[in-house]
């Protein structure tokens, strides 16, 4: 038994893959794309149901051992297609493809759908734009033990495909919900979640703060930072102690060391 | 008076700046390029004496205040250029060029090369491939006051310019030294230097290794991690605690985690 091939780049299923490029052909569908051989792996252990899969054996790295993922997809109830070299790279859209490509549910969530432990340990993003720092920030936040990751005011969607690729596939591991600011600062003040600005503007170095408890890490955009909004309402803002001469760390480098004092300060309470 | 003006992209003087693209051709001038208003400005403020400065007033964002960076260039002993925006983009190598491009000494020098502090703090990138990853690192060690990176059998050299304008400039104001790994870890032992591992394959959490003193943190590549030499001969191997599905942690994210624990114990000590 073997997969329907497609062979001709211009084959319709393959044209309608290119709309979930876009974020209003993601929202209209409730679908995103996900590519890569681990990453799907990822998103399968973390119980993501792909409604199809195309592999190209040709763009595998190894063809036979990476047979469980097509197999793996294919149990999870995915519609299975094998592609040629030629028709994989017009859908793939990143560099050095390894010939996965699937189509899975949209990700994100309300504030109201997450559901969270007493003592939740949050990270906000506050407008981040750039796909690749919200991807980063989800891999840390996978690493520490974010319990949920949420986007205020977004700007990028969390289907974006290089969100998906820039969090190597823990777009699916870590729950994520987008909201307004306003609400999202609302909802914390309602849950009893003190909100902790990451914020240069402040004396307070993230080490001398309370990280401890229900908290969330609000961090902001590279050039403008968080907005008065958040700083004004938060309930304490941290700086990271910066001695050099530009002007600031990466985001998503700010957030991994905020976070990870958090962990440090969490661990050790008894 | 005004600057000689460049309009044709097929200018041999514009010809000659793609020599500086490659690896070799940096190394056999002793130049490399740097691109951006901001990264150009902190590298004047940082002492560099770029060559030659290549601007176009089209692309600038506000060509009237940042006639400052020119003026510097040119105080600082540079020949002084300026491109018609069909020419500058042929020399631009980043998306949204802001019409900054210069000529500067390549950066980077031996162990011995560096004037380092009693109590050094360090931070060793041992086969990092990704410019973007090592120009990341730059930047984190900069705000976090590092004393030198130095690249440990490097594949990439300080001058590439991805890891330039990864850094976002901090190339020119962090001492940045190369050497094979051997080297790294004799001069390390000989000038009392601890070296600092950081692996996966340990049960010390960095939060619990000792990491005052004169140190060297040690990263290695995201695939493999630290090569079976420095394991064994570092001080100390430290893990980062993780807790999520993925397997691990961007490189430079670890080392910004690490790095910034070492600032928490380092401001501590009394």
């Amino acid at each position: 038994m073997s997969d329907p091939i497609i062979t001709s780049p211009a084959n319709p299923r393959l044209k309608a893959l290119q709309t979930l490029r876009r974020r209003r052909g993601r929202e209209q569908a409730g679908l995103t794309l996900l590519e890569g051989y681990d990453e799907l792996g990822l998103a399968l252990d973390a119980g993501v149901r792909p409604r199809e899969l195309f592999y190209c054996p040709e763009l595998m790295l190894d063809p036979a051992a990476q047979r469980d993922v097509v197999e793996a997809a294919r149990g999870a109830g995915a519609s299975v297609i094998q592609l040629s070299r030629t028709a994989f790279e017009k859908v793939a859209y990143r560099e050095g493809a390894d010939g996965f490509l699937a189509v899975v549910p949209a990700v994100g969530t309300t504030l109201d759908g997450l559901s969270l432990p007493d003592d939740p340990f949050l990270l906000v993003a506050e407008g981040v734009e750039k796909p690749g720092n919200l991807g980063a920030m989800l891999r840390t936040a996978d690493a520490a033990g974010v319990d949920a990751v949420i986007a205020a005011d977004p700007v990028t969607d969390w289907g974006n495909p290089n969100v998906v690729r820039g969090s190597k596939g823990t777009v699916f591991s870590v729950p994520v919900a987008s909201a307004t600011t306003t609400e999202t600062l609302d909802w914390a003040r309602a849950r009893g979640i003190r909100v902790v600005a990451a914020t240069p503007d402040t004396d307070i170095a993230h080490t001398d703060a309370d990280l401890t408890g229900p908290i969330a890490v609000a961090v902001g955009t590279e050039k403008e930072g968080l907005t008065p909004e958040v700083l004004d309402r938060a309930d304490v803002t941290v700086r990271i102690p910066m001695v050099g001469k530009a002007n600031s760390l990466n985001v998503a480098t700010s957030a991994a060391i905020v976070l990870y004092e958090a962990v440090r300060q969490r661990a050790t309470r008894v």
